[in-house]
C-alpha cells in the first residue's frame, strides 16, 4: 500500500478510521486530556500530550472533501490532495518527501467525503519544521497547467488500475451511488473518469483558494509534546497565514426518504469468488438521535466483527453457507452515514441464501434484542480494540472535529459506548436495517 | 386532468410530447415553412403559419427546467412555474386566468428537466393581448413571502397526493433516480419533499432573475397568423423586456459509464396489480450519433407501440403472461435520455417472467434485426400518428429549440425517420438495450 496518498474507498478503510482512540482518551487524567484553542486566523488546534514514546503525530485536516465539490467536478478534492505532494513557491517538489523520509517514520494523506488530512509522525524536535512545511503548502502550492496535467494523468491511471480494472471496485462504486439518492456521498471520492478528465487549472485554483485556509482547517498534535510548545510553534507558522473568506454553512443536499429495496448485479469474467454487500442509510454520530450512533457501532460489532460475531457464527460456522461475513458502521461522517454487511458464499451457496440469512439474523435482533452478556463483552472488547490502533488519537480528534463534532465528543465517547443498553441496540436494528430499504450488490462470475 | 399546470412525470407524458408534428411540417411548401428570427434582446421567435382553422397557439418556453436547479433546491423550477399563474406588478392574480377562460380554448403550462413552457390557444385577434400578458410575467412576477409560502404549500400537497400516496409513483421516482448516476435528470421535477419544504423567497428570486429573461426564451406561434404580424406584435411586447445577463454554457453533469444491472422493488399493501418497468440510458436527439435517435424512436414503435407491436404480440397474445406491454423513447432531451419498457403480468405470471420475455424480444432484434415490411409500415404509421396530435407543431418547435436543436432539425425530422434502415434499428437495440446495464422497477403487493 502506498502511504504517500490514499483515499477512503468503501467501508473497510473508512471504518478503520471511524472511531479509533488510544489510552490517553480513556484515562482522562489532567495531563493527558486534550487542550484546544483557536489561532487568531481561525485555525482550530487540538493538542493531546502523551509521553509514552518520544514521537509526535502532526495532522492537518481541511474541512473539505469530495462531498463539497461543485456539480460535475468530481475528483477535484482528490486532485488537490495529490498536488499537496508537489512543489510550492518555497519548496521544490520532492523536498518535503525527502525530509520526512529522513526524519520521520510516517507520512501520509487521506481524503474522504468530508475531509482531507495530511499527516506526519516525527521526533518532537522536528515538529516546528513539519508545521513550517504544512503552513507553506496551505497557501503556496504550485498550480501550473503542467503540474495539474501531470497529476490528473496520474489519478486517471490510478482510477483505471484500482477501480475500472477491478470488478468488485466497479460494483462497490455503483452500489454506493445507488444507495444515496441525493446526498453527495454518492459521488466517488476519486471522481468519475469523464469528470476527472476535464478538471483544469481554473477548477483547481478555485477549489484550493476556497477551502485551503486556516479558518477551514484543524490541527491535531498528539504525542510527546506540551500544549504551550505547540501553541508557540503554531503561532510562528500557521499563525502567519492570513484568514480566508468566511465559508457559508456546510449544508449539502441531504437524503430524501428511502422507499425501495435495490439490487445491483455485476457479472464479470474476472470474478472467481462471488460476493455480497448490503447497505442501509443510517445516521452518523453527528446526525443521530442521542445514543443511536453508539448503538449502531455496537450492533456492527455484535453482528459482524470477528469470528465470535453473530453473522460469522450463523453463516460461516453453523449453516456453512459463507466463507466470511462482516458488518461495518461508518460513524464519523458529517451527514447521514451507512451501515454495511458483506460476505462471500461457500460451496454451492447462492448470494440470495446469504442475503436471506443476513436478513434473518438482523430480524432476530430486531425482534429479540441482544443478550446482556454479549453486549457488555462487546463494549469492553470494542473499547479495548481501539486502544491499540496506530495513530488513533490524532485520527479520532481530527475526524471528529472535521465532521462537525468537538473535543468533548471525543473524550466522552468511551463512556457513551458503555451506556448503550440492549434495548437501544434492538431499536436501531429494527428502525434502520429493514431489507425493504436496503441496497445490495451482487458480484458474480460471468454467466455462459 | 388539470390543464392549468402540469409537469412531465415518467415516460408517458413526455413521450407524447417528444416528437409530435402536424401536416404543415410534412407538407413543406413555402407558405407553411416556419419563419424564425431573433428579437434585439435575444429572444428566439419561430412562426409557423397554418390557415386551416382561425386559431393560433402561442407558446413561450424558458430554457430552464429542473435539471438546472442548484444542488439541494429541487422543485424551485416547478415553484416558479406555479407562481407564473399568480399576480404580477401589473395584473392581479387570476386576471390572466379569467381572460383566457373567456377568449381562449386552451391555457396550460408544463415543465420538464430541460424547459418550462407556457401556452395559450386563442383566436388570432387575441394574440397581442396574450403576448402582452406573457411579456409582463416574464419579469414582473410578484415574489412575496406570502405568494411563495402559499404556492409551496400547494405543491407539497400535490406531491403528497400524486407521488407519496401512489406506490407506482414512489417507485417510478426512485427508479429514475437510480437509473441516472450523475446526470440531474435523476432529480424529480416536482422536487423532493424535504427540499421543497425549505424553498424560500431568496431561492425563488435568484432562479427567476437568472432564467426568466428574453435571451433565455423561445417564442413559438403556430396557426392562423403571418410572420410579419407576429414580429410586429412581439417587438411591441417581448421586445420591450431588457436582455438579461449572459448565461454560461448549459453544461450540466453528464452520465458516467453504466456497469451494473439494477433493480428496485416496492411492495405495498395498496398494490393490487403488479407492474414492471425497465429503463436504459440511451442518447437523445441532441446527443446521439447520426440516425441513432431516429432508430430508437422506431425501435420503441416496433417493440411496444400498440397491439401490433412485438412485445404485445409476444407477451400478451402469444405467451399470455402480460396484460399489457409498452415501449417508450424520450427523444427530445438536452442530455442523454432513456428508453423504457413497461408491462403488467396476467394470471400467475411473475414479473421476472415478463423481464425475461422482454429481454428475449430485444435479443431477437439485436440478433436478427427487424423486417423491411415491419420497418416501412412503422415509419408511415409513426409519421402519420404525429400529424393528428393536438398542438403538436408548437410543441415540436418549442421542445426542439429548448433542448438545443434548431428549426431545420424539426423540418427534416420526417425525412430522417424515413431514411432509417433495418440495420440501424438492430444496431441500437444491440448497443443500448442490454439487460446487464438496465434499471428495473418491480411493484408488488405486500407480502404477508
Amino acid at each position: 500500500m502506498n502511504l504517500r496518498s490514499g483515499w477512503l474507498r468503501g467501508t473497510l478503510f473508512a471504518t478503520a478510521l471511524a472511531f479509533v482512540t488510544t489510552a490517553p482518551v480513556l484515562a482522562a487524567t489532567d495531563d493527558t486530556k486534550a487542550t484546544h484553542f483557536l489561532l487568531d486566523n481561525g485555525m482550530k488546534v487540538v493538542v493531546n500530550p502523551d509521553h509514552h514514546a518520544p514521537i509526535v503525530t502532526h495532522m492537518v485536516l481541511y474541512m473539505v472533501g469530495s462531498a463539497d465539490e461543485p456539480p460535475g467536478k468530481s475528483g477535484i478534492a482528490y486532485l488537490i490532495e495529490h498536488l499537496m505532494f508537489k512543489g510550492t513557491a518555497n519548496h521544490a517538489a520532492g523536498e518535503l518527501n525527502r525530509i520526512v523520509a529522513e526524519i520521520g517514520c510516517l507520512y501520509h494523506a487521506f481524503i474522504s467525503h468530508d475531509y482531507t488530512a495530511l499527516c506526519e509522525r516525527v521526533a518532537p524536535s522536528e515538529l516546528g519544521q513539519m508545521m513550517s512545511f504544512e503552513a507553506d503548502r496551505m497557501r503556496n502550492l504550485t498550480l501550473t497547467d503542467d503540474a495539474i496535467d501531470t497529476e490528473r494523468d496520474v489519478i486517471l491511471e490510478e482510477r483505471r488500475l484500482t477501480i475500472d480494472n477491478d470488478p468488485q471496485a466497479v460494483l462497490d462504486e455503483e452500489v454506493v451511488t445507488a444507495l444515496w439518492q441525493s446526498q453527495p456521498y454518492r459521488i466517488p471520492v476519486i471522481g468519475w473518469m469523464h469528470e476527472i478528465e476535464k478538471l483544469n487549472r481554473t477548477d483547481a485554483v478555485a477549489f484550493y483558494d476556497r477551502y485551503y485556509r486556516p479558518n477551514n482547517a484543524v490541527l491535531v498534535v498528539a504525542g510527546d509534546v506540551e500544549p504551550e510548545t505547540v501553541k508557540a510553534l503554531a503561532e510562528k507558522t500557521y499563525g502567519k497565514v492570513p484568514r480566508g473568506p468566511e465559508l457559508p454553512p456546510r449544508d449539502r443536499p441531504s437524503e430524501p426518504v428511502q422507499n425501495t429495496r435495490r439490487t445491483l448485479t455485476l457479472s464479470d469474467g474476472r470474478v472467481s469468488v462471488p460476493s455480497f454487500t448490503r447497505h442501509w442509510v443510517v445516521p452518523s454520530y453527528r446526525t443521530a438521535e442521542a445514543g443511536e450512533a453508539e448503538a449502531l457501532d455496537l450492533l456492527a460489532q455484535i453482528l459482524g466483527a470477528g469470528n465470535r460475531s453473530r453473522l460469522y457464527q450463523q453463516l460461516v460456522v453453523k449453516q456453512g453457507i459463507a466463507a466470511e461475513a462482516r458488518a461495518f458502521f461508518q460513524g464519523a461522517m458529517r451527514d447521514d452515514s451507512h451501515f454495511s454487511i458483506s460476505g462471500s458464499p461457500r460451496g454451492d451457496a447462492k448470494l440470495a441464501d446469504i442475503g436471506a440469512a443476513v436478513d434473518a439474523e438482523i430480524a432476530r435482533i430486531a425482534r429479540n434484542g441482544v443478550t446482556s452478556d454479549e453486549l457488555e463483552r462487546t463494549k469492553e472488547r470494542y473499547v479495548r480494540s481501539v486502544i491499540f490502533a496506530q495513530d488513533s488519537i490524532a485520527n479520532m480528534y481530527g475526524l471528529t472535529l472535521a465532521t462537525g463534532g468537538n473535543v468533548k465528543d471525543v473524550e466522552e465517547w468511551p463512556d457513551r459506548i458503555r451506556k448503550v443498553t440492549a434495548d437501544q441496540v434492538k431499536a436501531v436494528a429494527a428502525r434502520y436495517l429493514t431489507s425493504d430499504h436496503s441496497t445490495t450488490g451482487y458480484l458474480l462470475p460471468k454467466e455462459n
